[in-house]
């Protein structure tokens, strides 16, 4: 199907675009009421994200009523641990929480083998289906997924944590079981991702979370390496967002994918310089800008959009959107972007 | 008094020293059984910290057992906003808890003002007099202070927080009154390390936990610029520690201080280009390699030691120890670099 609205994927390859493209993380959430309409009227997050007429419908709900220049599904990146036969629950105002985890290679034990990617996840791929026919061509969708290192961290933690000491131990003493779990995830994660696009989703991101809790030299062999599998096994525009990995962007220029994400504390002139016209870059708007005034936010928002020395950016914020912040807010920061010419 | 072991003190100011010296963050801490013996006696991490014989006790504890070339006091970094007016509980497995904070400038006249900075922490100052005297001159006592922007992000969040999006929020949304909060902590801060210094305190570091959830210019305004306020009122070995601050990294080499530490995931030859011999850096194995082998400790250790260029290193972790690592890892640690030859 010809997609009217197709900014974002000609931002992705670098070809020529009228003016910038802009959507956000987590826009389909919390910051809308008619997404908590419809959240209330299921049993919790995962109902929610498992039932693909709801998931369906929440992922349109920003561009009906935002105007983004994309859409991204509703889900969570740990469906794959999930699929994999490690549950999780999502428990409210705590986050994800794994009632087993992974610390030793009987526990590999618990992970099924063999599985069938597309069925386990079958309510993900059928929320991309429905949502493709309720977009009718109007944006772009987008799948995602986690990236092995960041799925790693919940798998061993079994919840978030501010330091990941669990996982980043294992990976000193036991870094054999480290690679062998990594491996697992990074071959699912790449039928996963395949199986998106096979239903329909015109771009995808990847999601590494927790690339910045570690060191050059570790995560270029626990997160890099694993990364560069599953874009090289993809076609199309792909999005990397390794938050936090500083000392990672010279290496991530040099991924064969279309877009780095940048987050809000990563200089966008010092990766445009890096990138060169290799890549597209997207971000990175402090998402706290969004709690200011609506002309405050007109005018980081230009300073962020001046600071641009390329066409090859997708406007986003170095961030999911904050649950708190009002969609006025939201709207004049896409409106900033969408009157602002190249 | 005349310091036997003055080899901290040494390195700090750039003079010839036989071996690098080596002590760690926490190390008057949960490590130690001995530590647990004495927090064992009390209600809580409070009363530790308020009974200056006990603190003193714990501050001595991992020179005698661990032989760590240099002493931290045994405390913490919201005794400042507690002797501001806004006391803090510790909460057990779940870290610092407020009961005030402070949102708008209403909140402001829950501060007292014009306080006694020496005798609402007394506490402290007494401890230091009393580790001294027990130190006998074998190593030097650091003292210790929050860094301004970290005390105000628990002062304005109230707890830890993942995001800090509350304090962020409020650089965007009320700036005048971050700075007005900035300013009154860094007053504090300053009578308060004076005061250390002259209970007996041989060096002063400051901690700036929250650094590197700030982007660049952010830090500027809101961090650096206070930094700066306290390292120019401070005479002395003095280690500025800014965790996660990477794009601040030139700026910091141009404080009138002693000493930089750098955390786990900086580059230490990244920041001894950027220092050439105008500082010392502090820091930064991993914490997560006192998980490893005993042979692995010393490898990485090794490892740390060889990418030295110059005698102006102070050998730590690059973040607080972890809880759980053994004794005999630390010493591990510590035995390889006292044994190594500069």
């Amino acid at each position: 199907m010809k997609i009217s609205n197709d900014l974002y994927l000609r931002a992705s390859r670098g070809e020529k675009i009228e003016r910038y493209p802009v959507w956000l993380m987590r826009q389909a959430g919390r910051i809308l009421p008619e997404y908590r309409a419809v959240r209330a009227s299921v049993s919790g997050f995962k109902e929610l994200a498992e039932t693909p007429e709801l998931a369906a419908e929440v992922t349109v709900q920003p561009v009906d009523i935002l105007g983004v220049d994309a859409a991204i599904i509703f889900s969570d990146i740990l469906v794959v641990p999930d699929a994999m036969g490690l549950p999780y629950q999502m428990i409210e105002k705590k986050g994800p929480w794994f009632e087993h985890t992974i610390h030793s290679e009987s526990d590999l034990k618990r992970l099924d083998i063999k599985i069938d990617v597309a069925e386990r996840l079958s309510y993900v791929l059928e929320a991309i289906s429905i949502t493709k026919r309720e977009l009718n061509g109007r944006v772009p969708l987008i799948g995602f997924a986690g990236a092995p290192w960041t799925i790693l961290c919940y798998m061993v933690e079994g919840s978030g944590s501010k330091t990941f000491s669990e996982t980043r131990k294992l990976l000193y003493t036991n870094p054999k079981l480290a690679h062998e779990l990594l491996q697992r995830i990074t071959d699912v994660t790449i039928i996963y991702l395949k199986a998106q696009l096979k239903h329909g989703a015109d771009a995808l991101q990847l999601f590494d979370s927790w690339a910045g809790i570690l060191g050059h030299k570790q995560y270029q062999e626990f997160g890099m390496k694993y990364i560069q599998q599953i874009v090289n096994a993809i076609e199309g525009p792909f999005t990397v967002f390794s938050k936090g990995a500083y000392s990672a962007l010279p290496a991530l220029m040099d991924l064969a994918c279309t877009t780095i994400g940048l987050d809000w504390n990563m200089n966008i002139e010092h990766a445009r310089s890096l990138a060169g016209e290799k890549k597209t870059l997207q971000g990175n708007l402090d998402p706290c800008v969004l709690y200011g005034s609506e002309s405050a936010i007109e005018k980081e928002t230009l300073q962020l959009l001046h600071s641009f020395k390329s066409q090859r950016h997708i406007v986003n914020l170095g961030h999911g959107v904050y649950p708190d912040i009002k969609p006025e807010n939201v709207k004049a920061f896409i409106k900033t972007v969408k009157n602002y010419e190249i």
